[in-house]
């Protein structure tokens, strides 16, 4: 069979797609289960409530980003923080190519669509995207140690102005239609204008 | 009376309050005509649907906005780029002193919630924040006239990354219900970060 004891599996990868390609409000518990080919039952075996269910969907989507970033195995600080930027590019290269268009960042998007209305998934959203900027300043500490930021820049204010970078840019793209190849080539362009001039990039 | 004569302003007026505090999918017309003390039936007198009502608060926001920006009233090119950093923090902290914490750009949010839900929503909203980074770039234009950006800044890119440096930005505030102060800091600091050395801002 397998049906049943893939059912949890199923639900997270179907709230997965359904949450990126219309939105985590859109998307009722009726509609994930037709989806994900799951009885009503089974979802609230496995998820008390669909916020539940967006949490292990976050928690889904930043181990994937871990894997990722900790999957470049960039040999230099400074190519690790470009190692980020094309995690970051290839992500929404991949969402363009498998459905069509950019739909925006995974915690980017329930980010702004729960901070005013579930504060529970606001905190757990929000410790991610902390995660995030805390692995970039990390690097970008990294870089600043090695003298390859022009003078001014604060590892720690560049790492998040990075990560709004990302945010930006990846809403820009998914309201305007633009190609995800152009999230990437942005990133770039933001890490070279803070490197010293004469740094190679 | 004024009741009845007033009830589309009042209407468009709580919708622009409950789309920013709450989001646009959460609140629902019934809790709107509420919220205003109108009729359903007068909702429906003026507006077709709530995704039309939402067109009308977008362009109430962009009035807002393009008014703050024209009577800035700064001499030179980089003062009014400082300006429109300026305008963007006052924003955020209009909103900050209204209800409490930052909730978001009314633009960015409905980018982020309609997307993928709404094509003709989204077009309305993609329409504003091109018609605003078109702004940002005319001044980025007269900055690189006067020679002020660093070698290698293209305004029309820079015009574009700022604008996605306001989005990222007022998202992260949002969701880590950080200060609005923060926002226009950080946003004086990427200006500064891409104007030639010795120029004074």
């Amino acid at each position: 069979m397998g049906r049943t004891s893939d059912a949890r599996e199923r639900i997270v990868r179907t709230a997965a797609r359904l949450f990126l390609t219309r939105s985590y409000q859109a998307v009722g518990i009726d509609e994930l289960c037709g989806a994900a080919d799951v009885h009503k039952g089974s979802f609230y075996y496995y998820f008390p409530s669909k916020a539940h269910l967006a949490r292990v969907v976050v928690d889904h989507h930043a181990a994937a980003l871990w894997a990722r970033l900790d999957s470049a195995g960039a040999e230099t600080p400074l190519r690790q923080l470009r190692a980020v930027a094309d995690a970051v590019g290839a992500i929404h290269t991949d969402f363009e190519s498998r459905f069509g268009r950019v739909v925006g960042c995974a915690f980017g998007n329930l980010a702004a669509e729960v901070a005013t209305t579930d504060n529970g998934l606001r905190e757990h959203v929000a410790a991610v995207l902390a995660e995030w900027e805390r692995r970039i300043a990390i690097i970008c500490h990294r870089v600043a140690e090695e003298g390859l930021f022009r003078p001014g820049v604060d590892p720690e204010r560049f790492a998040h102005a990075l990560m709004a970078q990302f945010q930006g840019l990846i809403l820009l793209a998914k309201v305007s239609r633009s190609p995800a190849a152009d999230i990437s080539r942005a990133l770039h362009e933001v890490i070279a204008a803070n490197l010293r001039e004469g740094v190679l990039v």
